[in-house]
């Protein structure tokens, strides 16, 4: 784990930048993009990163220069991501209700291709390139119907989901958009939520894609690549499983198409960690609770998903252990990161780190209790670099 | 319902203003005002409005010019405050992790007094004023173990909740508190939660706080105000009912105390919409869906707490009615707005509006999927005034 490798330093970069303070390890980061490129080796797969998992700029621009492409889901994505240096050709623009100027932003930049989930969004996609004078590449989000066992929230691929569209539907859009000459078919997609650990639901969506296209085949429309979206789960406190089973479902088929993954979480999710001091200690009822100047603002998953994110006080922690609560200032009961930890009942001042924050982190944080958006900070080999500053006060008042 | 009657100047804001889009009414507004201050009419009251519920200048500039104080729970809020007009002797400081920083920003600015919430803090509050050379005006928030029947997460006065102590640490403060030269005790506070539609635990937490008074009376403490919090609740949909029930309370002891209430939501909640355009309408299994272009960055509360606020389409929707979701573009299968909702299918480029979004909307929004945060406005009877700007992307990226 490198967060107890680097303490000293997380513990000079608070002391320099102090808290909360995101903090990311490049060397973490790379390993992961490296480890999916060893699972898919000899597989031409494109690796699109989700941006809605971290869309801090330096950390784009670390991805980008390993060769992986972007998965957008809006204008401001879009724009992240260009100006991280992700190669348009490489972009693909996924999401439910992409308006008609995110639309015209993707067709001006030529990006590789955009998701298309709704047979209303493939009209306007087609009046936009007319519009236009463009040449719109999409692809068709499909909802195989499979039930990937996770938390509501982040299931996308069950019926009744707003995400994508049934074979029987995507089959009438494609043969519709034969007919457009603005419209250009190049691949299929599904994706089946979030924090996935296990490849059955994936080989269960693959075979029903590969019967679909087989199908499409027959009417003379020939997809090239195949997009099997992202969703690789990531345990709280751990880094990710190796992809290399989900590489295995699709490695037979490599021959016959390219493909496309849409990773997120699992690429930054272990790399980053949220730093935040112990405030004040309390008791309530029996309760103890220790509260921090981190909160649901800055990390809103706990809150949100009921999300259980370890905790490690790096400042010391020696003694008799008790259950605590650790909780956020925020004027809400749901600030909390952990109910019931087991831990020696931090100092006033010591540095706590909540792990796995690297994902759905600083993305989702917010102003609430008009609380600045903290900074982030790069652990790399030649030092710690400022990412992205504090919000300052002006900026959200 | 101001909403109704003032359909033409909604549609002609969002016209010039586009989606999504935060719109308040002024007339509605002063009339929650005007509610409260009938309601309490004859009594000592300071209405300390909360800021968390909504700190847009212009709407704080409106309460703090109809003699309302200020309640601020971070630095943050307490700018807000003082930039909006409200008077440092009008406004009070409450929340459990008040950092060292904004302790000294509260003395150095001469509010009317600080809540405290433990031990620990009293301590550092004790350690500022010392430090800074003043004088800190405290009241201890009070958990008066009082089970005001709200969602969990906005039920903050009972015992094992994060806020504030039990009486018999309360009173060990106030007695520690009183050997120390730098600290004064003003008042003492309970605040029970959020969404409370009967009188009925303000009364019992009233009354254990009377006795509890009292007995600080017998030791020589005498508090010459009580702070007996806010969280008058308001249905969706609706304006509050009358706080009457409250102010019948306390008005028995009117002559011996002055109070301070904290009205958050029920000042704002009911004047503010979120407008937004139907996008797409798409069917998943049985299930009729329609995105609209506002999301859960934009109003998260019925993701985060599942509340159901009303929708009403402004557009027209004449027609067969059908059970539809409403859902935003966010990728995320929690955002939506309402599920399995009775409502004429709304056509593409219809506006709909998200009612009683005037509280916890803005402040809660976020820039999840870099999507930018939405303008404001403000209906008066000249007109239509933009009181913030819709972010731009380089603010977002």
């Amino acid at each position: 784990m490198w967060v107890n490798k680097n303490k000293k330093k997380i513990l000079r970069a608070v002391e320099k930048f102090g808290t909360p303070l995101y903090i990311y390890s490049e060397e973490n980061l790379l390993k992961q993009i490296a480890e999916y490129k060893k699972a898919f080796r000899g597989i031409d797969v494109l690796f699109c990163y989700a941006l809605k998992a971290n869309s801090n700029r330096h950390l784009c621009s670390l991805i980008a220069g390993r060769g992986f492409g972007a998965d957008v889901v809006s204008g401001g994505e879009l724009r992240a991501a260009l100006s991280s240096g992700f190669r348009p050709e490489k972009i693909i623009f996924s999401g439910v209700g992409k308006t008609e100027e995110e639309l015209a932003l993707a067709l001006r930049k030529n990006i590789f291709f955009i998701n298309v989930e709704s047979f209303e969004e493939l009209e306007k996609l087609d009046e936009t390139a007319s519009r236009l004078g463009k040449r719109a590449d999409f692809s068709i989000r499909i909802n195989p119907d499979v039930d990937p066992h996770t938390h509501n929230y982040i299931a996308t691929g069950k019926s009744g989901s707003k995400f994508g569209v049934d074979f029987e539907e995507a089959s009438r859009m494609y043969s519709w958009a034969r007919k457009r000459v603005r419209l250009n078919a190049v691949s299929a997609h599904f994706h089946l939520g979030s924090q996935l650990f296990s490849p059955v639901p994936y080989r269960k969506a693959f075979k029903k894609l590969l019967k679909f296209v087989s199908s499409l085949e027959k009417s003379g429309i020939n997809l090239k690549s195949l997009d099997i979206g992202g969703g690789w789960g990531v345990k709280e406190g751990l880094d990710m499983g190796s992809p290399a089973v989900i590489a295995e479902i699709i490695r037979p088929y490599a021959g016959k198409y390219s493909f496309i993954m849409e990773p997120g979480r699992s690429v930054t999710a272990s790399s980053g960690i949220l730093a935040a001091r112990a405030l004040y200690r309390k008791t309530s009822g029996k309760r103890n609770i220790v509260i921090l100047d981190a909160a649901m603002n800055d990390f809103i998953r706990p809150s949100l998903y009921g999300a259980s994110h370890p905790v490690l006080n790096l400042s010391g922690g020696k003694g008799k252990k008790v259950r605590a609560d650790i909780a956020g200032p925020v004027c809400e009961s749901g600030d909390f990161f952990l109910k019931d930890f087991k831990t020696v009942l931090p100092e006033r001042g010591d540095v706590l780190v909540i792990l796995s924050a690297g994902a759905y982190g600083y993305s989702m944080s917010s102003n609430y209790n008009l609380r600045p958006k903290p900074a982030e900070v790069l652990l790399k080999k030649s030092g710690v670099r400022l990412i992205r500053k504090r919000q300052s006060y002006p900026e959200i008042i």
